[in-house]
């Protein structure tokens, strides 16, 4: 029997071995990023979105050559990364974000952003792209959506002298709440359905 | 020593000292990538796109960590990238490109493209993303945009059998010849703007 979702679409299982080997051990203890790789990969074998984590930027220094057709990398430094981890489309328009772990239950703090990250955001949105932040408070295992737009303004508040945090409050009332489900575990295009489609 | 990545494009790092160099005596013989880089780097500034170069990505085995605060990679691999090159946004909509550079004068070899890379501009364009390849004939310096449709054509025909090239001709039927300019050097917007808004 097919299995639909609500909006017609057919539901497609897939790795089903991989996701049986998760369920028996639980995928408790998951990071945001796993949740959020598994959840792209669902996006992509579905033809959802085209989504993915960029490579971490390395600066390489010293390079090896032990046979023709093997290089090994002997010394590099990691570099500081000048835009947000993810990127990619969703019905045709550009989606940016970044994602953001906290262990604390009352606020998310601003040093979690960089200030090139923050610059990137605003670029983004000066050329129409849908940018985000998904923000995870690891103790209660909530997960949220909040808008660039917003987030560049808590950034402001705190240059302008302001708090060095958003407060959980100020998440719950300008962000979205992202339940966690099964497939995908953490359906952030949903929520970005509502907001921007 | 030349240091090359897995599909044998050589590997040149990024040095502030080069470029200045550079625009000292000016910037023939700069590559394509660093061509795009610049082109990139002034739709940027001008707020225009948000279009960047994706890092190589890098399979990472061993850190160390002489001081707390400066990890140095010991050993790591070059991964073969599962996505193209290049990607952003432009107008709100996605932006996704490869970048290849042939030194013959009558066809562009397709061994310079990857299975992935294929099956990614496949994704792209399912979800209507702006998939394109800009290739570079070296000995002439003419430049072109082939929209990522062709390209998928023209590797199903090796497929099936036929060619293992785009010939030249057919790149002048279907592409677009884009002219070196000063700034940005390669305006591929242009024809983007041509083709898709």
């Amino acid at each position: 029997m097919e299995i639909r979702y609500p909006n017609g679409k057919i539901f497609k299982p897939y790795k089903a071995e991989k996701r049986l080997k998760n369920y028996e051990y639980g995928n408790r203890g998951m990071t945001l990023e796993e949740d959020l790789n598994e959840s792209n990969e669902y996006y992509l074998a579905n033809q959802i979105a085209v989504i993915h984590k960029k490579p971490t930027p390395i600066q390489i220094v010293n390079v090896d050559y032990p046979h023709r057709s093997k290089a090994v990398i002997k010394e590099a430094y990691f570099k500081t990364p000048s835009t947000t981890d993810y990127n990619g489309v969703y019905k045709g328009k550009y989606i940016d974000f970044e994602a953001k772990e906290t262990k604390s239950k009352t606020s998310i703090p601003l040093q979690n952003f960089h200030a090139h990250q923050i610059n990137h955001i605003k670029q983004v949105l000066a050329c129409d792209g849908i940018s985000f932040v998904i923000i995870r408070f690891s103790t209660t295992e909530e997960i949220f959506l909040l808008e660039g737009k917003y987030l560049l303004k808590f950034w402001e508040r705190m240059e302008n002298g302001g708090r060095k945090s958003i407060a959980k409050d100020e998440i719950n009332h300008y962000g979205h709440h992202i339940p966690i489900g099964f497939q995908p575990r953490i359906d952030y295009l949903k929520i970005v359905d509502q907001i921007y489609y």
